[in-house]
């Protein structure tokens, strides 16, 4: 059942295992400094596919394949997928999962969905509502820049403050039972506006949310600040991040030396030009799926505190002059 | 914690509680049977405000403010507030709640977002992470037109299997004790694609999501057929709802006398021009938010099986020629 600890952040005294992970990234990813714990590398942006949109799609299939094989379970054995995607109408999780029979709630989190499907999938379990579920998103650069900027012929000029969109799919199989990983808390975001209204500066919309759960979680579990050996934001990119440990910092929490971002950890700022670094929802699942539960399994890590970062706006919302509502997911990972 | 009886059903012992609802309708629902219901009945199609989108969100905020009031509690009462709409990026939520300071999952089921609310909200109580759980939905014919169709000012031709988006916002509140309607079934859909591509008739591409999720229902909890005083889909509309009916027959599930669509309830079909009925997110939310929890409350009807129904396509896989994925959540309301 869970103890809720107070308003954002629940015990989970069951500690649903993380059973299985795979991560698939494109061919920008795979310059990274990341490249070898990503399962696969697609050097085609296309994927084989004739839109972006399907490609995306075949991410999510083909990650979703790749966590059947290494958690050795075939869909019969999985209760619910929880997912969900950047695109209009979530159609690259639809579209991607829509063969495989298994009741679906779809999630839109924007890039806070690898924590939030996490969330939600870990109290499925831990009630006792399910033995395995899969938790999974995606994103794609070329997508992404066609439907929230300009379509990529346009050649338009990115500022920069600007991130790049991680092409992939991340995902991950939680269930009752198993030696890996396990999931100990979920402290679950509230929106906060501060105002942003540059689409072009995710990473200052999106750091006061960051910066608001990761505060409850410290407060609400009353854990050591060096409780975690890493505690990793989803994708608020360099700038983002300077400013979070910065407003976290003004909220007594000093967590710098432990403290960074996927979306600053999965690109080479300098050789790969992406400026402020990687966004998208897979810039987290894919350095979760990669990077993170490999580290973790290994005992190399042995606690994080894993927080997905979403900004809830949309190019309509941006031009009618709205300012970005975000989100922040966290959920504390631990190895035994 | 619940019990599960099948893939898709889980029967929730604690039966969590409908403890407030409320409901906003448009002025085109104003002037359809339903009228009575609805809390409250906007005639101006921007609700004061400069947009169709920012006119949405404030359906949202004040429905939620009704529930509020309704149920006699306030924000620090609630904590999760699960919810989504139709719009990219489903910004009609996100800044229709982004004040209430309550932790919030994002979700995306398209019009099957009433009934995947309230299944995970009510798992969130049975499992003991919740003791009030706020479950919102919202739809707007305007904003549903500009984005999906055409905008209103090209004035284009509909042709006779199209609907018409309900405009309005319908929630609940969900809750451990009190003497209201109960959630007692839940059987969470998985997605269906028949292969229909054309998106002016979803009647026909729900249909069969809606009678596989009827017919698990009703095998895995093995009640019997006429269990139910009302078994009640989201948006088919005339056309999907004849088709829904036909297909649950070829499954043995004989419910013609019982079965009913809000879709095709809340418009008069002859006087109001609305061709197949209603559709929207919001068409099942108003039709539960206002007229069935009113019949349920006062025991005009004991138990109903309440199945929204979505399609998961967007304007561009449409275009790209793909078919329309859907999917149904069915959630088992009984008064005791």
């Amino acid at each position: 059942m869970g103890t809720r600890l107070g308003k954002q952040t629940i015990r989970l005294d069951q500690k649903p295992v993380i059973q299985a992970w795979a991560s698939i990234a494109g061919a920008k990813e795979g310059q990274g400094p990341l490249a070898r714990y990503f399962d696969d590398i697609v050097e085609d942006e296309y994927f084989g596919e004739r839109s972006f949109e399907k490609a995306e799609s075949k991410f999510i299939r083909e990650t979703f394949a790749k966590i059947m094989m290494k958690g050795k379970v075939s869909p019969e054995d999985i209760q619910y997928i929880f997912g969900g995607d950047l695109l209009n109408q979530c159609i690259a999780v639809s579209y991607g999962i829509r063969e495989t029979e298994i009741p679906f709630y779809g999630l839109y989190g924007a890039c806070s969905t690898m924590a939030e499907s996490m969330s939600l999938g870990s109290m499925m379990i831990e009630g006792g509502f399910a033995e395995r579920v899969l938790c999974i998103t995606s994103s794609h650069f070329c997508s992404a820049e066609k439907q929230f900027r300009f379509p990529l012929e346009f050649g338009s000029q990115r500022p920069p403050t600007s991130q790049w969109t991680v092409t992939g799919s991340g995902g991950v199989l939680l269930g009752k039972t198993g030696d890996g990983p396990r999931i100990i808390h979920i402290t679950t975001g509230k929106i906060v506006d501060m105002g942003i209204s540059d689409a072009n500066d995710m990473g200052s919309a999106m750091a006061p949310a960051a910066c608001d759960t990761i505060t409850a979680h410290f407060t609400e579990t009353a854990l050591p600040q060096n409780h975690y050996d890493l505690i990793v934001t989803g994708d608020l990119g360099h700038h983002g991040k300077n400013l979070c440990a910065q407003l976290l910092e003004e909220n007594g929490i000093n967590v710098q030396e432990i403290y960074d971002d996927c979306g600053v950890m999965i690109f080479d700022r300098e050789k790969q030009q992406t400026d402020c670094g990687g966004s998208g929802c897979a810039c987290s699942a894919v350095v979760l799926g990669g990077y993170l539960l490999d580290k973790i399994s290994k005992k190399e890590l042995t606690r994080i505190l894993f927080v997905s970062t979403g900004a809830l706006h949309s190019p309509t919302s941006i031009l009618q002059g709205e300012s970005i509502p975000a989100i922040a997911h966290a959920v504390g990972i631990e190895m035994f």
